[in-house]
């Protein structure tokens, strides 16, 4: 594309490099922006500038922070006897949105996977066994991915903690609420039957 | 979605405020910008920001503009003579990016559209009617939509040019190249042949 403002150019190139925008997409982006006030830019750019230059890592779970605790573990009401183990901070805020999860969290930062050379040390896996040694963790709930990486993962983490004698659960994998039987992949469906529960368990869940 | 940051939640909310981005595609972008460097990050927020603070509209064709007249109106090899006539600046960079047009712009900033209370004061008319006045312009391409708006603005402005006797031509319209005929609409099908063209018209387009 060919723009007449180096101003436009520049703004569309950065916009660009975010995921998923194209040139198009970023032009579209940069024209609103360009309608709207200057102070609701400013907000837009100040906004992203103090995420970027204020976001902390919690010094417990790794999940983003405000401060040195997130809210998450800073927050007295929470369960800190289950502490659900999950890949990335998008995964806190998928099982967050749930309102149903009331204990901690612990971020990975990713899972194993040799062949692109993430190894034990590349995750978050030293502070997660500080954690369950010296708090009082009594059940850790893996929510990894359900691939050979994940599995790989849950397995090495489940060893590492054989000493504490801690419950160690995996979230249910199945059929989705309102999915159908037909278009479900054939692994998914065999595991959901290969690992029916009674009827008495069939519970639905509450909330959004 | 639950942020467990206010930060997170703040840039979220500011990106789901552009087109056709929702809160999760917002939430992709913050968590990509949260993987950038903090420099490439200021220099996004900066490159955004000296666009919106920076930018001007050209003082002869409201096109978008670093200074006082747009690189196209400054540049001494176009076209003096020849001003296409766009809704917006959307349209300028769509025909300059095809670089087979060699002449001036005219950025009206839409069409009439006496429903929407966009009657010819909302619009550069008056601005476009000096040019054409004062600077030997000799020629109008209008390319509007092809809607009744955009026909009823060409109208208007053919009418309100015509003691200046200048050619007014609006851009082809008819099947698009490598377009399937069976997959026109019949109004574009219907039209594209009641103004066919002699077989020394058919030339291909060159470049991009």
């Amino acid at each position: 594309m060919i723009f007449s403002s180096k101003l436009i150019e520049d703004a569309v190139q950065e916009f660009s490099k975010l995921p998923g925008i194209g040139k198009k997409t970023a032009l579209r982006m940069v024209l609103q922006l360009l309608r709207m006030d200057k102070q609701e830019v400013d907000s837009f750019t100040g906004a992203v500038s103090r995420m970027r230059h204020g976001i902390q890592f919690c010094a417990d779970c790794h999940n983003v922070s405000d401060g040195v605790k997130c809210d998450i573990c800073a927050n007295p009401g929470r369960n800190r006897s289950q502490v659900c183990v999950v890949e990335t901070i998008r995964d806190v805020i998928a099982i967050e949105s749930t309102q149903q999860y009331s204990g901690l969290y612990h971020v990975l930062g990713g899972i194993l996977s040799p062949l692109d050379g993430i190894g034990p040390d590349q995750l978050n896996i030293t502070t997660l066994q500080s954690r369950v040694k010296d708090t009082g963790v009594t059940e850790l709930i893996m929510a990894l991915s359900p691939t050979i990486e994940g599995d790989t993962t849950v397995y090495y983490i489940a060893r590492q903690l054989a000493p504490f004698k801690i419950n160690i659960t995996t979230i249910a994998r199945g059929i989705a609420f309102g999915g159908e039987l037909e278009y479900a992949d054939e692994m998914t469906l065999a595991r959901s039957i290969a690992k029916r529960l009674p009827i008495e368990n069939y519970v639905t869940v509450q909330g959004k």
